[in-house]
């Protein structure tokens, strides 16, 4: 089955604890389609970039097998974010957003990526989510993430999306500012009353967590020695989780677990190295040993 | 097996979002021995209260099988801790510590105490820690449990009293300040080259997380819909833990994983209402119908 990501292709600058980078490769819909690519060969990305964007990025996502014809290239800058890590690699501090080309993005969903069953709406503005769910019309999983800004100043928009889509993937800090409850589980409840049937809390080091109104499951995350830089992690997470459902076209919760399994373990090759560089050796039999892992370090 | 614990027993005023309570039985000892006598009808408790400690909670402990041989009563009053918890639930802000008959106490370890197998040092000075390592004689498994207090003013005493344990229960605030390190598994990796052998870190609503050089283990929380006090979270955990552990003479890899979650299930029904008022009512098959649902909800 294929899947359609909607999001950010960037180019990042980051600090971290363990040293620094420069317009590197980012972006929410980068790290997804990346991360998806090593379940799915067929994944469709539609996002926008300046006349900046180096060529060799683009060879990249292409050699990833990724679907770019959704891919604008439009007068100006790409999108740039620059952004520090404390000791704790626990949140980072945005230093600067350059919205640049991305400002005025209106995404257009290519005819041949329409029929797509599996959509994820990355990052972005909620209104722009909506426009792309007018775009689809075979979707069988929608999965979205959002972020402090849009619930904070774009409520009403996000609430309205949040209508219609069947997963919302966010982080923990993001579920008590949008639910107003303190402790995850009651605001993982709490969104539920909002629309999606399922909500996907992911915790960072504490691995990530599930539920609908009739299940849940807890993951831990992968159990890294060191986080190196935590840039695109929640992305890669939800890369991954879609890649595997889609390649398997199975929504069971049986499967369901299985894939946010994946996501745990996509992220923690994510967090290795900075930008999408680990992602560039990455193998598939990399990913199923650290899949047994984390089944391993589960069971009593 | 038997299990000698020493630590407090206390009269806690706690105060949550959800409702206060007065001079409530507490105490790190008091929560402890509870929670293993759910496993093992042989604790022995070594504590120290003044003459105003209720005759009703020496008859509850009574009623739960412990040995108070090693619970002294002296002139003035009981230990009492007052706190208070925000909407997260996360931690307490300390509001008043009377030490009391608590600030003299010098444990004394009564001789039938002295064979026991399992020893758990609650959260005392480290120095007094030592002192009842001296005292006891045939020990199998030393478990020992800190503060932010001990780690900033008495940091020397606890690294001493951590070259004779075998296993450190902290939470992860008191891992990142005993190690320095802000990563979870990197504090736990720190702190095994302190000396024991086994770290286990409660992580709270994300559960606990335990590791030694060769091995590692991740347990959730079980998924309450509310926290209502989580006073005594910590010493319930760490009493199923060594409950379970004293009751099946085990100390493998494999049952540690099963105590470590019947620790996280015992501090789940604790932090359901104030001071030990589960406890009151709890039964073993409560115990195991949770422990079946931890099962559940990890399994991938």
């Amino acid at each position: 089955m294929s899947i359609v990501v909607v999001g950010s292709v960037a180019l990042d600058s980051v600090e971290t604890p363990y040293g620094k980078v420069q317009n590197a490769l980012g972006g929410s819909a980068t790290y997804f389609s990346v991360s998806a690519s090593f379940f799915t060969n067929d994944v469709k990305l539609v996002a926008v970039v300046g006349e900046d964007f180096p060529q060799e990025h683009l060879d990249f996502l292409n050699s990833r097998g990724i679907d770019l014809e959704g891919l604008e290239r439009v007068e100006g800058k790409t999108f740039h974010w620059s952004g520090r890590y404390g000791a704790s690699l626990s949140g980072a501090e945005t230093l600067a957003t350059e919205l640049n080309v991305f400002e005025k993005f209106s995404p257009k969903v290519p005819d041949n990526y329409k029929n797509s069953e599996y959509v994820f709406l990355a990052n972005i503005n909620p209104e722009l989510q909506m426009d792309v769910l007018g775009q689809v019309r075979n979707s069988k999983l929608v999965a979205c993430d959002t972020m402090n800004l849009w619930i904070a100043e774009r409520r009403d928009h996000l609430m309205e999306t949040l209508k219609h889509v069947d997963i919302l993937i966010i982080n923990d800090a993001e579920a008590r500012q949008l639910s107003g409850e303190q402790q995850v589980n009651m605001s993982a409840r709490k969104i539920l009353e909002y629309g999606p049937s399922r909500v996907i809390i992911k915790k960072g080091e504490h691995g990530a967590m599930t539920l609908t109104n009739t299940s849940y499951f807890s993951s831990p995350a992968y159990p890294l020695k060191l986080v190196f830089d935590p840039t695109g992690a929640g992305d890669t997470f939800a890369g991954g989780f879609m890649g595997y459902l889609a390649s398997t076209d199975d929504i069971s919760e049986q499967n369901i677990r299985k894939a946010i399994v994946y996501g745990t373990v996509m992220a923690s090759f994510d967090v290795e190295d900075f930008s999408l560089n680990r992602q560039r050796i990455l193998t598939r039999e990399e990913i199923e040993t650290r899949f047994a892992e984390v089944k391993a370090i589960t069971e009593f």
